[in-house]
């Protein structure tokens, strides 16, 4: 919900931070959202930290069940693009000054029932009062075979570019949690709304895109965005045909009464589907993958040399609505 | 600074934290600071994460590369208490809104200044704008031969008890910085504010201790505490005679002018040194250890059968100040 004042996140991190990476191979100069690092003889450790603040990365009136599984399943989105299986996680728990013992109760609850739905445990962390809002870290740890973890590197062009699920329905949902989208009927605004406060990492995809994607990340950034940091770590152009992105019912609906939410759909963040790049020949893989994982995927575009991001809209060339949500 | 409320943060990890870690023994029930992981073949992760939380956990009005520095280091002396050196961390940094570009660099310095000093580089995290405090994370790796690390867990009844450096400076320091200890040279004062800006982790001393302590903790809750933690993970009681703990000049002074201050000394907590259990037959090892290392070491104690800590003054029971100081 906060926006860019001054440099970006994307810029800070290039500045002050790659520089601070260099000495590692596994940190890849901080260009993916993963880390990499040996986890025994045969595989390594994906490592994905993730910050979340009340009233900036969700709503404070959220139930603290949900709160819980959205700062997990964040995180969980990340491990699933590294292409790994979830394992450890670490929590940091910053408590407002007027924190409830009911509520970390649930909150608890609420880990506990994730745990067992991802088969992931916590082991370790940090617990602390602040007098800001509560404030939650994790730091997920998956694993996938030596070698093997995905980045947003590694596309080629010819390549296409796939995502998974719906696009839209997480920033279309904050909207419609903040009271927007009134052409909508209460149940479509519900779906999307659920689609925000928690989101539905493609756990049971990431591991099995091992060998078949080139390149893969989680939109969390935004579509656009998302699919153009594939395109810039691997060097390449990415062209997306606006047509063919998947979008739910209530998203297709809410663009027909609207179209300027397009800006939304393809530039908002929160998906936490993935985006990624498959070479031709290996789509059938890509669509067994998907089936046995239970989820839909859709080609919605292709990489080329250059760079960039293109979007047409029924073959058209339509200027891309924003570069993408950036969480400053 | 923040003082307990409610029920306090060990209470709070054992009844809601704890059965979420119980399906992975690498977390050894959260009972110790860190966790373990497999790194490769020969060797385990040894993992930290610590949350500092600008006017609770240090002062807002610290230069950004001390801040950076003190975020780093308070998770550097826990790998150090695991007999880790150090390896990689992450990093998440949640800014205020007001932050500015030139704070960053400082910060960033700050960091690039400790990574060369302890052998440690960046490998991710995440970068966030919050409407609160400046809030900071880290989660730190290091790494220690397989199954060797050391947790609070496995004193032994007739262990000697030992800390390193002086004890007591972390928390006079705070009193120095807030304006109290007016008794003191100004020399003094600004030497204790400086142990309390500034850990020092015994990253150097760590490693060494595999193999001669069999339980070992950092002083980041107060002596008492820490070393009451070591006894109550080990199933034992813990004896520590006050005119053993050794002082620094200032930390003598201070206690020499006004007497209550013992309880500061021995209950505040961010001293940053190691607490270890240490049987009698590896005094010797012990020694050479820490000559090797440059650091000071000084046997404060023994345990023994039973459970609590046990606090004399020349050899007269004394009440414990206090239990430790308690970041709630």
């Amino acid at each position: 919900m906060a926006r860019s004042r001054r440099v970006g996140e994307f810029e800070l991190i290039a500045r002050y931070f790659a520089p601070l990476a260099r000495g590692f191979a596994g940190a890849g100069g901080l260009q993916s959202d993963n880390a990499f690092l040996a986890a025994d003889a045969r595989r390594d450790l994906v490592v994905k930290t993730d910050t979340i603040v009340a009233g900036v990365h969700f709503l404070a009136d959220d139930q603290p069940a949900r709160i819980a599984a959205k700062a997990l399943r964040v995180c969980l989105s990340d491990l699933a693009a590294g292409g790994s299986t979830p394992f450890v996680y670490q929590l940091s728990l910053a408590l407002p000054a007027n924190w409830r013992e009911s509520w970390v109760a649930g909150f608890a609850r609420g880990l506990a029932a994730d745990q067992r739905r991802y088969d992931i445990v916590l082991c370790g962390g940090d617990t602390v009062v602040t007098p800001g809002p509560l404030t939650l870290t994790i730091t997920a740890f998956g694993r996938v075979a030596r070698g093997k973890g995905l980045t947003r590197a590694g596309a080629r062009a010819g390549d296409d570019l796939w995502v998974t699920g719906t696009i839209g329905d997480g920033a279309l949902g904050l909207l419609a949690a903040q009271g927007g989208l009134r052409d909508l009927t209460v149940r479509q605004r519900a779906s999307l709304e659920d689609r925000y406060r928690l989101p539905q990492p493609r756990a049971s995809l990431g591991p099995r895109l091992v060998g078949v994607a080139t390149a893969c990340a989680d939109v969390s950034d935004g579509l656009l965005a998302d699919a153009g940091h594939i395109g810039q770590a691997s060097g390449l152009a990415v062209a997306i045909e606006r047509g063919d992105v998947p979008l739910s019912p209530a998203g297709r609906a809410a663009v027909a009464a609207e179209p300027r939410l397009w800006a939304n759909v393809l530039g908002g963040g929160d998906d936490y589907e993935l985006v990624m790049a498959v070479p031709p020949r290996r789509a059938t893989a890509l669509r067994a993958a998907a089936r046995a994982a239970g989820v839909a995927v859709t080609r919605i575009g292709r990489f080329a040399g250059g760079g960039g991001v293109r979007l047409t809209a029924g073959g058209r060339l339509v200027t891309a609505p924003r570069s993408g949500y950036v969480h400053f």
